[in-house]
Order: structure tokens, then C-alpha cells, then sequence
């Protein structure tokens, strides 16, 4: 039976607007069933007469009561309940406290990320370049953006490119995303369904994560240690029956080794074999080199357009930009752009803008250098601190590696888990080799995979008297 | 045979730096095969007083030739050039006129976008609130953000559905993503494999190639249109075998639909009778409704914790802007936690931050009450302009919709493509109500589906007056 509410004390519930009141008070009585299955409620002008409120204010909170369908009217008749069986109790209040459950632990010393130091990013120049886009382009920030990013970046990484990597790229086969992990979800819609990919072994994990949430079929290719000539197992790549790899020529991580001319033109004759064959060349870390210049890519001795080229800004602005790009072959990007130009660009404009100028006026280089230089002095001091325990044999260092990162062989028995155990009870965050391969084996063990950057003096010493003391 | 290089004659390759300029003219005589395999290249002392250079830049060109693989060296005999058949021929300069072949043709009257004009997008208010955050947050911008979001964001995001949608959200259960066709390539991978999806028939074409591009098997679900409550027709999710069922209640495009509670309801029983069923409830456009107050979410009646919650700022702040959000039921953020935690957060902080306080300070709210008003203005002289062509008998005008659209029934025989057809020369851009099928067929045609978000009153009239003449 239909009772007046209370409609004008002010309650917890109350949202202040009349009709919406109404509205709800209305609604909790037929859930609750106390107005029952075709009850009629009261005309608007007995229900406004009665409540003292305006007839408007009655018809609103009917009319939302209609869209929703808790009510009907009936045509000269006025309006009635309508049949509501099986509404479900109400949840509980759920509001909890804000558990912070995915807060990350933090390491005194991490291993593990090639992160440079946060004081060694260009924050204030980062936030200048920011504050002039906000005046230059105000109205431009409003405007849709191509699916493939803004002309403007796409523009100033194709200079970068030319400039510093030695590749000729036309902007408009450079697509602009919200990072890498994003990428291959991309990329794998323009491979035919089939596809094999290739990862080389060892490689890092996430890789393997990410490939396997995608649902991206690979094999895994051994890379041959043994030999003095480290290299990739191309034959595996045919026998397994494998059209797509992917690989970081100017990096192999975990090996830390850069790939010879001669593997390159080795695995371009693969390339080239067969149809529909293509390279992923992750480029990610290839500028930062200790010493020297970086290394070319594959991308710019490949004749045939069948590389696909990645990298990222992530490590070389801000760790929190999260920003990408691919170049796709002629080909792909055709394919693409009949599937997937519906999808809108993944980065807002604002931050575009802001990084083209960045690249532009030479800031991204200029970080590198820095970055490298500061590497380089840290690579020193590590190897100086390390010194006295490989003299006294408790580990060897391997140095081959390039990038900020190198190896260190224990002479310990210990299985690798309870070598992370320990480093961790002591903060010190690690990764070992035999984690990066597909197939762990224990001969694969006791190498640590050191990434020095961004590490400081104190920290070099604490890792060095924490093995000193477990080995 | 190795013959010296005119170092010191500043050329077109030059690079400027010396040892670079050596390891170039090297490395191409290698290329080229003027340096054969195996021929030793002079020392470093004798090379450095030939050419009048430093020891040290003939040690830094060798050394970047020695990574490479173009150059070995031999203990005590010195260096030698490296086996390098199969070298491809350098690629013709590709450089080109920088083509915009991607752009897209602009359109005077706009019918298929239900986009916001862009004078109506809060410009300069949002430019302060991101020089805010660059001063307040300049330290924090360069902090790892958690996979699922800042935790600002999601608190805020949180606070506005309790305030103004009525649900009960843990920030914790909040994933925050660029742009809602990302959400789905995430969303893909926390259910099982084999999971069949649901989608309503009609509905938008983009979602169809989306889950095409995910690879995201799914049936479509007719919409039961002939009675006097059109409804999905659930009792094909049973036959077609569905358990996950993509849905918009609040606004089911391009019908233009409200979800009664009566249907909700017969929804949730369909979840609830079995394990593994769940609802995603893209909640897109729900706030924006020209009367009356925003209908409920189905989220907010579920007790069972089974539907996926997605919206987008997209339409809120500016369409530059790609952050969307997605609410997981707790066994799905679980799995989600197991699986893709490694995925970092595809926002940059620093928007994060800019909306978290956009939000907070209720500019959402007002942005949307203002754009409400100002549609329901449009929709007054839209619905006056076309009232004549309705007396004439040329069209009938369907206004059961909700938000900014509403269907016109035209009175023809010409088939829907001509109809575009005709449209687009007059520089009008629309869909047909028979695209949004999975199924198109002439009983469906004739249909117009218009947004008129945006439209000012000169496009009103000219859209009417091109109707007039060709109907």
C-alpha cells in the first residue's frame, strides 16, 4: 500500500533533489514489495497536493520510475506497479579500507632492473617541455589523434632514427602506442593466425609471459654458448617450423651479446627464404652502450622490408611516459590499416606533443650520453669491488656483455633458489641465469645476472660483502 | 687492399667524429670487397701516423669493427677482415615526401560520432589542472606506477561511482588502461580459452571487429524488437552457449534503449545459474541523458560479484585523452594479478594525477550536467526542424531513445547504400541502422541513426533541408 514518505526531513539517503528522493523512495518500496505487483500509485497532483511539492516534481520521479521499468501507465487509467519477482537482496556494504595489497616490495639493492637512478632522469626539464605544450598547443590538445599517432612525433623519430641508427623510415609506417607489452597485442592481429614465433633461449621471462597471454604460438631457439662464436641456432628455426622471430641483435639479454655481421647475414638468408617470413627486432637498450657507438640495426641492411622495428621511450624520458613505437613493413602496414585503423592511438596528444619535442631538440641523445658515461663509471667501480673475489675464487666475472649488465659465475654449490634467498633476506633482488631459460636445468646455475644501472657506490659495496660472505 | 681514407676532407657522410668517420670507411671497403676476407689491416700505431690521427681513434674504430664481426683479431699478429658474404645491396634511399595518406576526410554534418563539439571541451580548465600536477607531482612523475593504476585515480574513480552511480567499488578491483579496446585485449586473457562471448545484434560494428581482432569467439544475441518491450532475446545465450554476455543497459546502441529492471533482472538469472558466467557492462555514455537522472548500472544490483564494470573519459575531459577503467570481480582480478601483474600501467602518471583531480574537484559532474543541457537544446530544435518533414509524410521520427541519438524512419524505396550515398556527396556522414546488424538485410533498411551530440543549429537546418529533397 502506497505511504507518504517522509519526503521533506532530510536523512542519510537524501540526495537533496526532490524528485530523486521521490524517486527512491518509490523504488525501495517495490523492491521491497511493500507496493505490490499492479497497485496503483497516486495521480501526480494528489501525490504533489499531499507532499507539498510542485506536480513537476512528482512527474520527474515517475517519469525516471517509467525508464526504468518499475512502473507502467496505463492510458487514462494512471500508473501502476509493475511485476518485479527475484529483485536480489541488497549486497552489503562493501566499502572497505583501501587496501594498498599491491604495493611492490622495494630492495636496497635491485639486480634485476636496468632502471637508470630516478634523480638521473631530466624532471624539470621533462616538466618545461611539458608547460610549453600546454600554451603552444592548447587546441590542438582537443583534436582527435591518427590511429597511428601524432605526425608531429612520428616526424621527429624518423629524423632520430636517420640520425643516430643509420635507418631511412617514412613516418608513416611508424605506429605510436602505450608501450611494448601493448605492441605485440597489436602485432600479432596482422600475422595470419598460424603463426610460429620464435624466442631465442635464454630470453627474458616476461617476454615468454607475454607471448603466452597473447596467446602467441612459439618455440623456443637455443642459443650455442659453447662455441667461441656465441650464436643463435638458426637451423631450429626451420626445423620447428617457425616464420616469425623475434630478437635484440644489438642486445641478446640475458647473454649480453651483440650480434655479429655474420649471424645477422646469416639469419637475413633465413629471413629471405621463404615467403611471409619476418623479424621482430626489439631495439630496446641499444643505444646505451658503454663504450663505442651503438651498433647498427638489422633493420638497416634488410632489403626486403620484412623487419619489424621496436623501441621505446620508456627508459630514456620517464619511466612513468609510457610510450612506444613499431615500424611495420609496407605490407603489415597495409594489413593494419584495414584492420585495426579503428582502433584510436593508445597515447594521449598531450604527452606526443611534448616528446617530439624532446626528440627534436636533442634532449633524448644528450640523456643517452649521459646515462652511458655515468654507466661507465659505475661498470669501473663494480669491477674494481669484485676484483678481490674473483681473485680469491669465489666467482668469475663475465664481461662480454654490452649494456649496462654483466655475469657473475659462483663457485658455490648452492642451488640457485637458496642464492636468491639469502640475497633477498639480505635486500638484495636478483635474477640467475637459469630463470631466463624456457627448460631450467642445473647446469644452467649459479650465475647471477647483474644490471648495474643506476646503482651508487655504497650499494656496489654492500653486494660485494654480502657475497663475499655467502660464498 | 687497404688504401687510406681522406679523413681530414670533410665529407657528406661525415659524421664528425673521427674514429666514426674510420670505422665507416672500413666497414664499407669491407662491404664492398675491396677489403677481402682474411687481409690484414695495418697496426694501429702505423694507421694513426699515416693518417696524423691518435692511436686511440684508431683503437676506437677496430674496436667497434671487432663487435660487429666485420674485422677478428689474431694474438700477436694483429687484425684481420672477417668472412662477409651475402651482403645485400644497400637499399635506394628511401627517404620520401612525408605523405598524410592516413588522414581522414571531414564531413560538414557528422551523424555517426556522438562527440562533444570541441568549444564545449573544458580546454583551458584542464591546462590548469595539468600545470597543477606539474608543480605538486613533479617528483612523483617519475615513480613506477602499479599495474593497475595510480592509487589517486582509482580512490577518486571509486568516490564518483558511490556519489553518483550508486555502486560500491573497491579501489583495488579498479584497473585503469588507455582506452577502453585496450581493456578488451586484457579482459580476453583472464577468461578461460574456449569462453564464447555474447554480443547483442544489433549493436556497434567496431565492437564486432574488435573481438574479430582479439580473436574472442562470440555469437550474436538477437534484440526482440517486434514487441511492445523490445528485450535481448536470452534464451539464445543458453542455445548459442554463451557465458559471457557484452552489454550496454543503460543505453543499448544503436537501438537507444534503456534495460528495464524487469529484464535485469531475467540477466542476472541467467548469470547466476551457472558457474563461470559473467556479464561485461560497458557503461559508456550512461551519464549522459537529456531528462530525468542516469539509470543505475546493472553492476550495482549484482550480489554475486559477476559483472565486469568498463567506462571511459574519453567523452568526459577531451577525445585526446586515453584513459579508460575496468572494475573486475574479485576471482577475475585474482587471476588477472597471477597472470598480468607484470604488465605495467599504460597511463602515464602524470594524466593520472590531472584526471584524479579533474575528478575530485567535480569538474566531471559539471561538465556533464552542462553537456546535457545543451543537447537537450539540440534535441528541441532537431526534433521542431524535422517535425515538417514528418507532417509531409517523408519520415517518422523514433525518440525512444536515450542519450544524444534518436532514429528516423525515412519513407523510401532506395536501398540504404544509395541513401549514404547521396548523404556523403552533400558532406553529410551517418550510419544506417542495417550496418549495425550481423546480419544486414532489406527488412532492416531505411533507418538512420542520428547523433546529434555537437550539432549547431546551421547543420540542423542543413541536414534537414537535404532530407527534404531527396526523400
Amino acid at each position: 500500500m502506497f505511504t507518504l514518505p517522509d519526503l521533506l526531513k532530510p536523512n542519510e539517503h537524501s540526495t537533496g533533489i526532490l524528485y530523486l528522493d521521490l524517486y527512491e523512495y518509490i523504488k525501495s518500496q517495490i523492491i521491497s514489495h511493500e507496493l505490490t505487483f499492479n497497485e496503483k500509485l497516486p495521480s501526480k497532483r494528489n501525490l504533489a497536493a499531499s507532499l507539498g511539492v510542485s506536480i513537476k516534481t512528482v512527474e520527474n520521479a515517475y517519469s525516471q520510475l517509467l525508464i526504468e521499468g518499475y512502473i507502467h501507465s496505463v492510458e487514462k487509467k494512471g500508473y501502476f506497479v509493475s511485476n518485479l519477482e527475484h529483485y536480489p537482496r541488497q549486497k552489503e556494504n562493501i566499502k572497505q579500507e583501501f587496501k594498498t595489497r599491491f604495493q611492490q616490495t622495494q630492495y636496497y639493492v635491485n639486480l634485476r632492473s636496468n632502471r637508470n637512478a630516478p634523480e638521473d632522469f631530466p624532471a624539470s626539464l621533462w616538466c618545461r617541455i611539458m608547460r610549453e605544450t600546454l600554451s603552444e598547443h592548447q587546441e590542438e590538445l582537443f583534436d582527435t589523434i591518427p590511429f597511428n599517432g601524432l605526425a608531429e612525433l612520428r616526424v621527429a623519430i624518423a629524423d632520430h632514427l636517420r640520425k643516430f641508427r643509420g635507418m631511412e623510415v617514412s613516418p608513416d609506417c611508424i605506429i605510436i602506442g602505450s608501450g611494448t607489452e601493448y605492441m605485440y597485442g597489436r602485432l600479432k592481429q596482422v600475422f595470419p593466425a598460424e603463426s610460429i614465433a620464435a624466442l631465442p633461449n635464454p630470453c627474458s621471462k616476461r617476454l615468454r609471459e607475454l607471448f603466452d597471454n597473447h596467446r602467441f604460438m612459439y618455440e623456443t631457439i637455443d642459443m650455442n654458448l659453447d662455441t667461441s662464436e656465441p650464436h643463435l641456432r638458426i637451423d631450429q628455426l626451420e626445423e620447428k617450423n617457425c616464420s616469425i622471430l623475434h630478437i635484440s641483435p644489438a642486445h641478446q639479454y640475458p647473454i649480453g651479446k651483440v650480434m655479429t655481421i655474420q649471424e645477422r647475414l646469416k639469419l637475413l638468408e633465413w629471413l629471405n627464404n621463404k615467403e611471409n617470413r619476418y623479424i621482430i627486432e626489439d631495439d630496446y637498450d641499444s643505444e646505451y652502450v658503454l663504450s663505442g657507438h651503438p651498433v647498427p640495426p638489422l633493420y638497416s641492411i634488410d632489403v626486403n622490408d620484412r623487419i619489424i622495428y621496436m623501441n621505446t621511450f620508456s627508459k630514456s624520458v620517464t619511466p612513468s611516459l609510457r610510450i612506444s613505437y613499431m615500424i611495420l613493413p609496407e605490407l603489415l602496414m597495409q594489413k593494419y590499416m584495414d584492420t585495426m585503423s579503428f582502433y584510436s592511438c593508445s597515447v594521449s596528444s598531450f604527452e606526443q606533443y611534448a616528446l617530439a619535442k624532446y626528440i627534436q631538440r636533442g634532449h633524448l641523445e644528450r640523456f643517452i650520453h649521459r646515462v652511458n658515461r655515468k654507466n661507465a663509471i659505475v661498470r669501473t667501480k663494480l669491477l674494481e669491488s669484485l676484483k678481490s673475489l674473483e681473485n680469491s675464487g669465489k666467482l668469475q666475472i663475465a664481461t662480454q656483455c654490452v649494456g649496462s649488465m654483466l655475469l657473475l659465475v659462483l663457485n658455490t654449490d648452492m642451488p640457485d633458489r637458496k642464492i636468491k634467498e639469502i640475497l633477498k633476506e639480505k635486500s638484495i633482488i636478483t635474477s640467475m641465469m637459469s630463470e631466463y631459460y624456457a627448460d631450467p636445468s642445473v647446469l644452467k646455475e649459479h650465475i647471477i645476472v647483474v644490471n648495474y644501472s643506476g646503482m651508487n657506490e655504497e650499494q656496489i659495496k654492500y653486494l660485494c660483502s654480502v657475497l663475499d660472505s655467502i660464498i
